[in-house]
């Protein structure tokens, strides 16, 4: 069988199950860390990785790369996906009347959130997609995920795993320098990513942490949300699959909602091809709505595309997915 | 006027008010960044600091200091802390039986959280306290939190900022070689905490972050939750504000649910009078709830007690308290 | 003082604050039913009113006036009002993959929701709005409704109170004959309501709650939700603030998002002016949001407009609304 | 095969298994109603029984029979059932202090819940639980009960349907005349419900909705909830089955968490088994947690056990449960 097309132009726009299978079987990494692994290409990550990320800190520098979660966020209510509902159960408007009957004059406030994982800048788990009903590592995945949670790969699980050096690859400024802005449904190639790469003069190796920049996130900004979660939008291509697979990145995020080119590339119906190859069968982590933005312009000031980047999830038992402030210290 | 006493046996156990409003006095920073500062001590964290943080880092090793965020955790209810509800809005036993409607075997897996934002390993924001009616740097307390949330000084402020030096003081093990726990209600005072640091050889100074480790969590584990939330404990005295000012550190976390020494140092009504005091008025950042067991077996056996600490809050716009996943990396 | 007109074309376009405050001085009823008051007109149902009301029922036929609690429902997020998040904490795949570790092949299926109390059909309590400061009975606002929750005037209050004679309006059919909607904007005035009900057949009275059906719910069936939550709708005028009044009616409920005209009946900045005027004021009950579409239907063809209404809230303590499904009974 | 014994006496305690396979075989009503069917014995209900019901109305006075939705509510967290968190978006403090941002003077209070559908006062619905993998009227459980919700008997079907003659069943003043209250663990008989409705001098039949009370929320009520959800308490023998089911009643419920007696009459590992029969089976509505003791004192004041009974469920979209405020009128 000869190796899946890294070429968009090759892909058969009928057929997804099958250009989704051969990509699966190509590059399936079950078994590569055990039978019992629940950390998939973060195994990439090591303790030479993280020093290497360390050695990047010169400046002292941090820069946020997390959207605000945020009531007037960018959710409509697909699939239950709210918007965060912060409400309080004490505030300083209360402290002030005192009303509070605590002693001594002091004073509280207190707060709640209701939440998808998913509704904001995120990490994707490994449970949270299957192919035909096989998650990471070959395993069923009712055996996986029930209703209790991830019983096996859940986030907690990568609390410590998720530091290692950080790549950006602005693809959109590399594209379009005029407005650094990809067009909608524009699918990124491996071409690209490695010419990107090689543009800026920034190697991609095993552990490491890409990030690609599309400018969809910038667009929102400016325009308003719109359809920024679950429309339309610049992304990686279904063959990128093989890039993802033999750069040995331990994870990948974008500033879009779904990481990758919406509408997907086929004329039949289609979902998410992308994620279905590399989560469960590569076991790669996926990062979305990240903002690159402020990033972007610190790497281009600088001349420099890499540094340290912190992402650990919220260890919450058993979930999907986690909402994160990744943090890039250069 | 004398300075406030740092011994804990002078505290004058009637008077709460005047023990805390002595110490508010002497150490209040309003006005120290400006007029508009949102940060209080954060801004202690510069980027000579962080790039001394960095330097720490020389095996590439992390360690997560967050407990799980379970639905079994501590929480009992109390002012409606409530553990974690994590719910599943998809499931791999969804994705096996073939019920989700999606194209060419793509299936997946999705959750939804409700939590208090204070319910499990957390930063309290600066406005989580006020004292008589005012939040941090002078402001009326109902012009910071409303039911809008914290208009002002919303945890989002500090998105990029907590990436610094910690610094771990074992004060457990310190006082009790044999079972590094101090008891419930045993107040740590001032000098303790120096001594401390100096029997381990580290310094604390400015911008630092400060870990204190009272073995209270370990107890937890071993005992099953009880009273962790909320309860007896031991922690900081109330006579540990005068440190926490002339220190100029950053931070301070313990293992502990609420940071001061539990029953607090009054036989008059009293709740929490150390938070009166450096929360508002010295716009200090407090951690709570953090795992610090496996940062005190680690740290010992390096014979370091200092590490890049990275513990940005999740930016949720106006809280006043963040879930966080705080890494130490060696 | 003239009383306040009834007629919506003497309003003063660019004087709410007049306009209001007229009307509140007029139809004020503090007192009336002694200082500890928590129901309001509600407590114009008295026993003869119930008897009267269970007379009502001949052909033992039951109508539900409540639209579903549905995650597609008309919220958009607004002022944190999202749609109904209904989650599921087992589910049937589980028990029939046999995942869920009961003995004796029992399964089960458990389920959670979040919710605005105001995000479908509902009752609004007496402490949901408030006139300068002051809500029902004349308290003070801040005495009544702190971060805990409405500590006075709690929908729990109306547990046993809300079942009563129910009386349709049919003002849409009433006005247009053709389709029984009237346009977004029309302001429904007190001659309109004595007509209706003269037109009907039917008599309103002491203890009677009022059904005003304007067809806006008929058009978001038909049309799709659009704007149904918050946006443009027939409604009652300001001026029927007397007839509300006077009418003794104990409670009153539309088809609508909001009751009262959309938008308000003012050139300058207004926001439900009538609700300012019947809550806290006239302490008058208000439904929202309710489905009044199958009850026209029935009560045309059976040439009756009245009926046992039972619409008791969920007594959930400190709440200042409630979801419902409210019955009619004929 | 001899039908199930219907004394107490005669389980045999080490075999759930068959007790329940026996009963369940008896009086499985599958099909009685169609196979389409979505209301099981609430079909008993017809129009004569609600004439009937409406004209037990003669004094017009209405008892709720809801508890309190409460924060201090009975629920432990077990299985993620915590007590409802209600919060508030806008509060009278805020309007009184005038930070909401409205003109003319209006003020407002809004609010939020989250809460397990079965964390107080309910109906089980349809869908709450299985037998063997199958749901009621014989349909696969995963085919009725996914993450989306029940998407063949959700509680919204019986929106309109519940509303007909209530029956009081006070067991517990009638076995223990000097405190009404029947011990934990008493399972009680077929043989006391029928000795209990003659002692009371009241009949059951078809259509009716019997409330059975215990006395165990009394004891709640006086000694804290303690164990009340899930605990030790009185209730329905399991060889109640076959009364439930020759009785032809619509719906059932008690004042205890699980209407059924607790612990299970089983010395082997057993879960509800009365729920495994009566809900899949013979297709029973059943409600718990309601509270019965101000009914009961009315009752027997008035010499009569029999009244209007209303209490339709939210109509939320696919929900197994709903929170209820039932209500008696005389």
């Amino acid at each position: 069988m000869n190796p899946p097309s890294e070429s968009p132009a090759d892909i058969d726009r009928s057929d997804p199950e099958s250009e989704v299978a051969a990509r699966a079987a190509a590059y399936r990494n079950w078994g590569r860390w055990g039978h019992d692994d629940v950390l998939g290409t973060l195994n990439f990550i090591d303790a030479a990785k993280r020093r290497e990320a360390a050695g990047l800190v010169r400046q002292g520098e941090v820069i946020s790369l997390s959207q605000a979660f945020d009531t007037d966020g960018p959710q409509r209510g697909w699939r239950r996906r709210t918007n965060p509902v912060h409400t309080m159960t004490d505030t300083g408007v209360d402290a002030e009347r005192g009303n509070q009957g605590f002693p001594h004059g002091i004073g509280g406030a207190d707060d709640v959130i209701a939440m998808p994982l998913q509704c904001s800048t995120q990490w994707d788990g490994l449970g949270h997609i299957f192919d035909h009903g096989m998650a990471w590592n070959g395993r069923r995945a009712g055996d996986v995920v029930t209703s209790e949670g991830d019983l096996v790969t859940g986030i907690e699980h990568a609390a410590a795993a998720i530091v290692s050096r950080g790549v950006l690859l602005d693809v959109g400024a590399h594209l379009r320098p005029d407005d650094a802005e990809l067009p909608d449904g524009y699918a990124i190639s491996a071409a690209e990513l490695d010419d990107c790469a090689a543009a800026q003069g920034v190697s991609v190796g095993r552990g490491d942490i890409v990030l690609v920049r599309t400018g969809r996130l910038a667009r929102a900004r400016r325009e308003g949300w719109g359809e920024y979660a679950g429309g339309p939008s610049a992304g990686l291509s279904l063959t990128t699959a093989g890039w993802l697979h033999r750069s040995e990145i331990a994870a990948i995020a974008t500033d879009t909602w779904g990481f990758e080119v919406r509408p997907n590339e086929f004329d039949a119906p289609s979902f998410q091809p992308l994620h279905q190859v590399v989560i469960p069968n590569i076991g790669l982590t996926i990062g979305e709505m990240w903002d690159l933005d402020a990033l972007a312009v610190s790497c281009r000031a600088r001349r420099r595309w890499d540094f340290l980047l912190s992402a650990p999830p919220l260890p919450i038992t058993g979930a999907v997915g986690s909402p994160i402030n990744p943090v890039a210290v250069f």
